[in-house]
């Protein structure tokens, strides 16, 4: 039977700032990529979400970004390889510390935002980033764009990687991501979001926004929980999903 | 035979801005406590450092301290105990990432500045220390101020907990260190230095700045890194101790 | 006629994350406290803040606090007073090069959360906020608690002050703000929060949350905007008082 | 007769952490550029920074970077042009505060770091620049890179514009500055250093590395502050100009 893995982002709070509704996504998914306190998130909302994966039985993956709160880790910063290696080791480990206080196992790692875009394409950042997650621990699992070179990176270095294909977000034809502010970016329709979820979880294969198709190796879908009807859109997809005969598990 | 281990704080660079010279410092001693970007400390200065301590074979604990950079951890902040709890297992999880990603063991914590001085008068902050360090890892030694209600706490949750006395800091006749912006605080003269140092390893004894003695139980001393001499009486301190016979090791 | 101002905190957003409805409460009141990036707040965050403003016609003040994002300002930090004189210039700064940029004036300074707390009891500290102000502009109105050291610190230094009472806070019998922990510390009902700001404006008195009643002296009442339904009860107020022939002013 | 500028960057210290020796490179300098916390600075650097060029009367200029302390300003960040033009204003307006409480007058704005390599070839930026600085203060004097687009952005928007040339680093045959990471991007020695200077300020010509010459038109020129022997080279250059009849004046 044809399975697959849902993901969504979460623990992106900072102090008294709220962002999203975390509880009523994570219902949803198998696993979550919890914010490290770079781009969002800090201890005590690492903390508060970790308890809450672990209520929801959600496996849980670390989050890291470039260390830019005001950005929200979505402005690009030029920091060198090896700095990133650093800082992925910093961010990862805080919420490992974290994660092992409330007696969970890490599963993941995931980048965020502009970093996850730019270790898409630059094969020094993902090699960087590869190296900080294999030398902290060679069993986690290394998550990125499906078809990226930081899943590349990963396997490089011996890491177990899964390919992420989105529910929200429609691709070029070359499977590039569709730029989020150019037209026609963003799918709002849950129907049409679930015919792309079922496109790659049976087929593996996604039509691009010209209509053209390519193959793509998806072992997860990103499930954006920060719009109103996150929770709602989650739902139809997951049950569409179990509706179709797919398998809906952590990897 | 009698021992005693040397400590230093140490990592406490900021990304352009050095600080101290760690390498000459470190030469002298057994510990380290490396910053964890709370006071200091970045992720390539954290890498830098365990590296450094890796190299020198000494044993490398964690340094939180408030987050408060500018102020170096050195004003209290009024942060309420369960998130000091929190911001310590993220600032410890930071740094035994990396030293994890260096193939090293992190050893034990000692909180910094005016958290260390607040941990060691106030008991929930100290539960909330004691519970960060246990909940990640039970096999850490807790040091804190010899005497203080931080090692209550941490031998409250079955740490393994160690006194610490100063080197270049006098004492009140109650055994509290004397506080450093008050007359006679400071032990400027490295023999002075030494005989304090001698008196504690050697006797479990301290003479107050007012003349009387207390009893003092510490199995580290602190040796700061940041005064221009700070190598030089580190090495006169040690070798002081070993020309008296005391085992300097780590504890 | 009696007359009060009206005034509320607003601009607390940061970055990524919103707080409050600025628009929603700007429109009720006569003063806007705007964050200047200290306890929150950013460039931008406080550009469309002073816009806001000025399209409402709402006067403009700055809102410096303790510069700590994740505690939101409302902890405490030990900072020597000269420190927070120099903080209070580079906040107060960063939002009046904002206003100035604008084409608006700044017409006061009202201190955040600890800060004001801190303000209103300790005279070094109040003496360093009235010295920042008067330094930077002599014709800056210092607000702060009614009754408060702060004030008597600002007339010190030949500033215009204004005490300030609050709509949603009860008093201790002493005049000092009942702690927000505290059982009964806060008023839920919109028309008890009426009465006791007419009694203010009215008569110049507040009644105790023990039931007697002492002396204010109250130009501004605070207004705040974060609870979801703060647009409302400050609309309650404000037609409450003009209904009472009070006329509702800036200071 | 000739005359020219001499810049330092300057107040680059933050919290406990010293950078260079101001007192001894401004000794030698006729306008400062004082680090506003975007990059480096805190308020009370500002503070000391500011008094330190009123004794010296030195004419104080805001020094604007990237929001990046880590990084020191020197990393890029991919930030939208108008919210550039925000900070730009909080990072000028937070030491303008501070001047005004010294009694001195801000004279100008220099991009640090990346954000003046950054905004040296792109007009959006550039002009985003120009547009913060003449909304603040249409006096102020804009200073850039001899020859780059932020001359031209802040010219077109009318301000007073300055070009400056560089006492220690080469230039490439088309004129721009040679890569800092390139062989022979920097001059180490003080005698090449002066021969440059002059050869801008007496013929406003500079020989690139490869041993081309271009025209240049440099009001002033940088000398750089935090290698060890900065005060000594300043002093050489500085005496060098007035041996060759340049007088060495503020722009």
């Amino acid at each position: 039977m044809p399975s697959i893995d849902l993901n969504c982002d979460c623990g992106e709070s900072f102090g008294p700032w709220p962002m999203g509704d975390d509880a009523a996504i994570l219902a949803h998914v198998t696993s979550a990529n919890v914010a490290c306190g770079g781009h969002a998130g800090d201890p005590s909302t690492m903390r508060r979400t970790v308890r809450l994966c672990k209520a929801l039985g959600v496996a849980v993956g670390a989050h890291p970004g470039y260390p830019d709160l005001q950005g929200f880790g979505r402005r690009s910063m030029a920091i060198p390889p090896h700095e990133i290696e650093d800082l992925m080791l910093a961010q990862i480990g805080a919420l490992a510390a974290i994660v092992q206080a409330e007696g969970v196992r890490l599963r993941h790692v995931k980048p965020h935002g502009a970093l996850y875009n730019d270790a898409a394409h630059n094969p020094a950042l993902a090699a960087a980033i590869a190296r900080a997650v294999v030398s902290f621990n060679p069993d986690l699992v290394l998550v990125g764009l499906a078809g990226s070179v930081l899943l590349d990176a990963g396997q490089e270095v011996g890491l177990r990687v899964v390919g992420e294909g989105f529910a929200d977000r429609t691709y070029e034809a070359d499977g590039r991501l569709r730029q989020r502010q150019l037209a026609g970016a963003l799918i709002d329709d849950p129907e049409q979001s679930l015919r792309q979820v079922l496109q790659i979880a049976l087929h593996g294969q996604v039509q691009s926004h010209t209509g053209s198709t390519f193959m793509i190796q998806a072992g997860t879908i990103c499930l954006h929980g920060d719009a109103p009807a996150a929770a709602q859109r989650a739902a139809i997809i997951r049950h569409g999903l179990e509706a179709a005969g797919v398998v809906v598990q952590p990897f």
